[in-house]
């Protein structure tokens, strides 16, 4: 990150710096990286105020999770030409990282790079958040917002396979179109659309008992006017905002008192025990083909923050990823 | 209610009407209310929008709290000339109600009128919210919103009990000072002074771990830009936004997110079993001297109106009460 953002993020905001790959340390693996992930929460920390993690500076390395083949190890639990996952990579095409900040990729039956989407954070992040935050129980509605995004289809299908009905909101037809005719959604509403509250209302006739929160302003004022008694409301992003100055603010907090709701912000990072049991939850219901996923990919880190920039306004379709092409020169340079 | 307010409440949406007070039916009890409570929540309920209980219509008795004397009984728990309090008797004079709808009190050595107070509904409010939604502990810093209020004032005492830091938040010096100087609060910050957002911050060097909110709007707003790692948000109240047309609205939600924090709206009536330990806990602090309290009270149920009005807008200095008086002539011709 070259310097922050001001409101909408820029290309110029980075700057795509050449340096010497690190040999690893006692403990350490070089890692080439095969996908890079491009994630909202991204945006919160290319911000200089208080966030749940201390916030990047000018210069610093863009963080993010990635996947790849280890090159070079000395943690003798991780051998050269493992492939990995780790959320500490960064936005490089080699990261240099403690063996401990990995995780190996088993062949379980689904490709590498869902270990970054539906079998990854945004997988788990789905999981954790509508079982344990949202507490779901059968029979209840759920709303989710961002449906056909990395988070909000896993949300949508997980609600359907504990027996809620599951709505969606996401920006434009065709989105809507998939999160019901590909993810079996109960129904998604297009958030663009003049009407957009009224459909909302007539989709929701019971009320909702789970709002999956990912967008936050006005989508979000909309869905809090439809809250049942005793909702939860499972703050996981408020993408519409990280981008907005002055945020536009939330009109229904009487809403949360009126139904006596409970809304609770998390991340899922902070929840690591969690993760074996939701990932292979997750692996197994991709395998069952009772959990789909799309992936939309760009080429290339130079392209990954223009990538990021159209993400942070809904241009990408389903979970985003950056193909990282390293020249064959440089890897034997290395190896 | 004569008709639904427009805005703010004006004596004229209420309207003084006689009838003939009824005989008391089998399991019935006549009581003639001595005391009448003026609670922020009734303007909720004088609302034609959604709210926890059914809203009023136009021409309903405006519902509220009393304490009173039972004149005639026809349940055999509670004698005739027991002194009771109840949450049914709403605006009136004498109410006729079901005997299980009223609380017996004992001579528990507070005076009676407290039993609308720090000894009831406003003092269970404030321990249940503060105890069981907030969760506090020794050391947390608690932040609360009309301070010098019914449930305020004994939401910051209750925290100094429990071993916490309490800040309250009230308009107007004179009640700042009383928060302090009278009922030991840590601080108390003038919502109405211009630099009220550095001078909240300057009282919470070590942020806020609950808030107890009675306010919203602004005033919520600035308290959740000082939020805490896995702050507790109780919303007990939204009494700026009760007749604001469009409310102002929250532009922090952004800090419920990124402090892993937990906003719980709750109604203390739907939690009958806490009551009778809280009360006995909350009579003792009183007798003890531990836990203050000061009462507003106006003259005659013609008054309540205006009355009302004046305290959603922070015209009341202490917990608001309405002095029923009821000429003796018509005592005695239902005796």
């Amino acid at each position: 990150m070259r310097r922050f953002p001001q409101g909408r993020v820029d290309p110029a905001d980075f700057e795509l710096v050449e340096s010497p790959v690190r040999e690893p340390g006692e403990g350490e693996v070089l890692v080439r990286n095969e996908w890079l992930s491009l994630d909202p929460y991204m945006r919160l920390r290319m911000d200089p105020r208080r966030s749940y993690v201390e916030g990047l500076r000018p210069g610093d390395l863009m963080p993010g999770g990635t996947v790849g083949v280890v090159v070079a190890s000395r943690d003798p639990t991780i051998p050269s030409g493992a492939r990995v996952v780790g959320t500490r990579m960064g936005w490089q095409l080699w990261s240099c990282v403690p063996g401990s900040a990995l995780r190996t990729i088993t062949d379980n039956g689904v490709p590498s790079s869902t270990a970054l989407g539906v079998c990854g954070m945004p997988g788990v992040t789905a999981h954790y958040g509508l079982f344990v935050v949202g507490r779901v129980q059968c029979g209840d509605t759920v709303v989710v917002s961002a449906a056909s995004g990395a988070v909000g289809s896993v949300v949508g299908q997980l609600a359907r396979i504990r027996g809620a009905r599951a709505i969606g909101i996401a920006g434009g037809a065709a989105k809507c179109r998939y999160v019901v005719e590909e993810l079996g959604f109960d129904n998604c509403i297009d958030h663009r659309s003049p009407d957009f509250e009224t459909r909302l209302a007539d989709a929701t006739p019971g009320r909702v008992d789970v709002q999956f929160e990912n967008v936050g302003g006005a989508v979000m004022d909309a869905v809090l006017a439809r809250l049942n008694d005793y909702a939860r409301i499972v703050l996981c992003g408020l993408v519409s905002e990280y981008e907005q100055r002055p945020v536009s603010g939330l009109r229904n907090t009487r809403e949360l008192l009126v139904n006596r709701a409970t809304l609770q912000g998390f991340i899922v990072s902070e929840h690591l025990d969690y993760w074996p049991g939701a990932l292979e939850e997750l692996a197994q219901w991709v395998r069952s083909g009772e959990l789909r996923y799309r992936e939309d990919v760009s080429d290339g880190l130079e392209n990954a923050p223009a990538a990021f920039a159209t993400m942070l306004h809904g241009g990408n379709f389903g979970k985003k990823l950056v193909r990282l092409g390293v020249e064959p020169v440089i890897e034997q340079g290395v190896q």
